[in-house]
């Protein structure tokens, strides 16, 4: 079996005798000598070089992203048959933590404290005496009411935290429930859920159905101390909507990892909206485990067990 | 008995049969007509407002102040024999989420964001695919040494919430050990950790002792890709060091959320350190739990036990 896998990460994975694993330069299409390869494991390929090899790797039966999101591999053509696996699981903790940082800089207001130091100015009405729960804002998550709309895997990792700190987290999934502990509603119910949320975090996929989820009508029914981070794919706010909601005071703030054209070009109205975070897609970008999830799934497909975190499609 | 208790915030704690509670202004000297009273709680008054009234207070028995540091009571000379009691504990949650905030905003490299956003730049160099840990940079709390320096009640608070995150947590206290988990080094041998120290977090009480404990010496032993965080009091860091270790690239960042004087001089070199983050002494400021603290140390008082949070001097 041959495995092919990409330079763009040290991976490492302890493979069984008789895999051989074929380093790659995932800056360009897998060139045709390696065309013959069983596996294809993908980091940071563009969709573009995965179309152009995606219908001509005839052994290939299994691609393995790790990425969380499968979108750029599944749009890339490979053909029915081979299974798409996908890196669910090495984005948790470094993209939890990068929401934390983000929804702690909207809480704790260090926004407006960089921009009071620009202007060399002690800014009193952010610190000294305050009171713990200012009418019209949310400036601690000691009692905030924090939806995660799409409670997955990072979903699940983020909640325990943002609950030791004091917060009253529910996610947001397909379907009801409880999980990991916390209280989840159903995506079709979410409209009840926002004007009781303090802090909005995103975190969906970009699928079809996922597009523009925020959208104006629910931006309209958060309360106007809202705050809302998007760690998800940039597809899944409704940027002119958020935008306006930003620029009218009708949220309090928001930050964006993602958006919806990256890099984001310069004449995008997200640079300059009122209270907006942005940082460049960097949340995730440094898979944690890659090597165990590939190993495993090489174990899987040789024995003809079933492979981790296959994608339906 | 009668309790003077500050307008300065809500303040209703459950006061046993007896115990008359008069409101005062605390932004003036607790005037004349109430200097009788056995029992006064401070928040927010200024040193001179207590210095005014410390020796002409003839039956005071108990100061309870409600921040954090009892320096501002005990610097207003109150004869010896009246109790001084702290807020030890009613900040450690405001605290350590402001604390968390700045360490996550260097880690996650936000200010760099921020400014990159000022010149509408998606800075590549920030996001996608990165190393977990790139050379020379401390860019997520997984695997990161973190030195907490001061671990009392805030410290321990912090500490499982960066173990959460990933980080390896050691504090620094008095006297060596363990506590609530987690190794805790002696005062004495703080030198020794500094070299292997990523971030270090200060949390030290101003007293004669801590002043400068921060200083040239010791910021010269931390790696150059160190990150200081000080939650603390400013008198614990020596500014003028710290400036010169930011600006000569000895250390790679640091954010201050309290500094020797405040307000801070518009003067001041800290405002264009590089990469020094400054929030206005707005880590704490809004106690949470007093109401239940001046109840029990009433109850203690008129009970002839110990009282909470008792100051030694």
């Amino acid at each position: 079996m041959k495995l092919l896998v990409p330079t763009s990460l040290p991976l490492h994975p302890v493979l069984p005798e008789g895999v051989e694993a074929i380093a790659y330069d995932a800056s360009a299409p897998v060139p045709d000598e390696h065309l013959a390869a069983d596996a294809l494991v993908v980091w940071g390929s563009s969709g573009a070089d995965l179309a152009t090899v995606a219908g001509r790797m005839p052994r290939l039966r299994w691609v393995q992203t790790l990425a969380a999101g499968p979108d750029v591999v599944l749009g890339a053509g490979f053909p029915d048959d081979v299974v798409v696996t996908a890196g669910t699981g090495l984005h948790d903790r470094p993209v939890t933590e990068h929401a934390l940082a983000l929804v702690l800089a909207l809480v704790r207001r260090l926004p407006a404290a960089a921009a009071a130091q620009r202007r060399h100015h002690w800014a009193e009405e952010l610190g000294g005496l305050q009171p713990l729960h200012p009418e019209g804002a949310v400036t601690t998550l000691l009692g905030a009411r924090v939806l995660i709309w799409g409670f997955g895997s990072i979903g699940q990792t983020l909640a325990p935290l943002l609950h030791g700190l004091g917060a009253r987290v529910s996610g947001v999934a397909r379907t009801a429930g409880e999980r990991s502990g916390f209280r989840v509603v159903a995506e079709r119910d979410v409209d009840a859920e926002l004007a009781a949320t303090d802090v909005l975090v995103m975190i969906l996929p970009a699928t079809t159905t996922t597009r523009d989820a925020l959208d104006a009508g629910r931006l309209a029914a958060l309360p106007p101390h809202a705050l809302v981070v998007n760690v998800g794919r940039g597809s899944t706010v409704d940027e002119p909507a958020l935008v306006a909601a930003l620029d009218e005071g009708r949220i309090a703030g928001a930050a964006l990892d993602v958006t919806a054209e990256e890099p984001l070009p310069a004449d995008s109205p997200l640079w300059e909206a009122r209270n907006l975070l942005l940082t460049p897609h960097a949340a995730g970008g440094r898979p944690v485990g890659a090597d165990e999830l590939v190993a495993a799934n090489v174990a899987a497909l040789l024995a003809g067990r079933e492979l981790r975190n296959v994608v339906e499609r």
